[in-house]
């Protein structure tokens, strides 16, 4: 199954909120729509957080509902994704690239990883999910995995993740139909052996 | 511990968006001390999740950040607390009232007791804290005992629960100092009996 080619693809590597906004709108449609499957078949309660968002005015008309009038995107200080699956808490993080070798850890913030790095200090499952826009291919690596290019980066080592990294220690996902993006397969091999 | 009373205070029963934003500030800032105590001492990970808001309108100021200028506060359709602690799911909702005999049901709507109902199918732990701010009491109350009330009301039955039903059937929270709301104790002796 192949992803459309949207006209506004180009823009999206561009830093400010406008691109953002923009970014990986297909593939994150596809995960919501996946965690509607999943949460109107019983199978799992996982849902994407609200956009933190610092309101500095509002109004309040007399017969209609608020307005805030002045707003700011805050910097989220976790992960847009959680929920719990088999009992399990579940953490993740969505990421696209248009990169065809390698995935820039430019894509995450510091307070992203120390909040993921507390999620597996508890018992939690925390993971991502990236997608590699030129060829259409997604993966599902584990934190873990992530942390050790992260720290390494810190004391010199490489500035992204290779491609034939999340070939040879992710698993690959391929879209379907229902649910789109069926990453509780990958968690039930990896995590759910026995089930 | 006494809690301070606030010259505002007596705005708080009514609806709009105003006193919904000033309702509980002290009873939530004190769950969030709470949070954040647990998050740097290791405990747990449990966030509030951020005000879900639509935005309709985005200015983007050629040298400075986007600004929101026209957003509008959504219903939540989940509860406002939810994170991990030793790997189970937790999740809940706080509550204030100032009735003194009973806590009224409309505090909640359907989705969110849809969701506490889906959460604990999937076996996470979900709960409410309720403070009483007549008496300053604080109970956690499992969210099935909610449920009981919740749907015995849409068949007839009474519209609040009685505060004796959750000296009954809840645990009393004393405030503390640090965490001031000690509410992981009360998972523990409930869920984590052994350790
Ligand atoms: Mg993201
Ligand atoms: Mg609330």
């Amino acid at each position: 199954m192949q992803r459309p080619v949207t006209s506004s693809s180009s823009k999206l590597e561009t830093k400010d909120e406008r691109s953002y906004a923009n970014r990986g709108m297909t593939f994150e449609e596809d995960i919501n729509h996946s965690n509607s499957y999943y949460l109107q078949s019983g199978k799992s309660v996982i849902h994407k957080k609200p956009t933190p968002v610092q309101i500095v005015s509002v109004d309040y008309p007399k017969r209609s509902a608020a307005v805030i009038k002045e707003a700011y995107f805050k910097q989220p200080s976790t992960t847009d994704y959680n929920g719990v699956y088999r009992g399990k808490y579940i953490d993740f993080e969505a990421k696209e690239t248009r990169n065809k070798t390698s995935f820039p850890l430019t894509n995450f913030h510091q307070h992203q990883i120390d909040h993921m790095k507390r999620v597996i200090k508890q018992d939690g499952i925390s993971f991502i999910l990236v997608h590699f826009k030129s060829t259409q291919d997604i993966y599902f690596l584990d934190a873990k995995h992530l942390f050790d290019f992260w720290d390494g980066q810190q004391n010199g080592g490489r500035k992204s993740i290779p491609k034939s990294y999340f070939e040879n220690f992710g698993s690959p996902i391929q879209l379907g139909f229902n649910p789109r993006i069926d990453y509780l397969k990958i968690i039930d091999e990896l995590f759910f052996p026995d089930v």
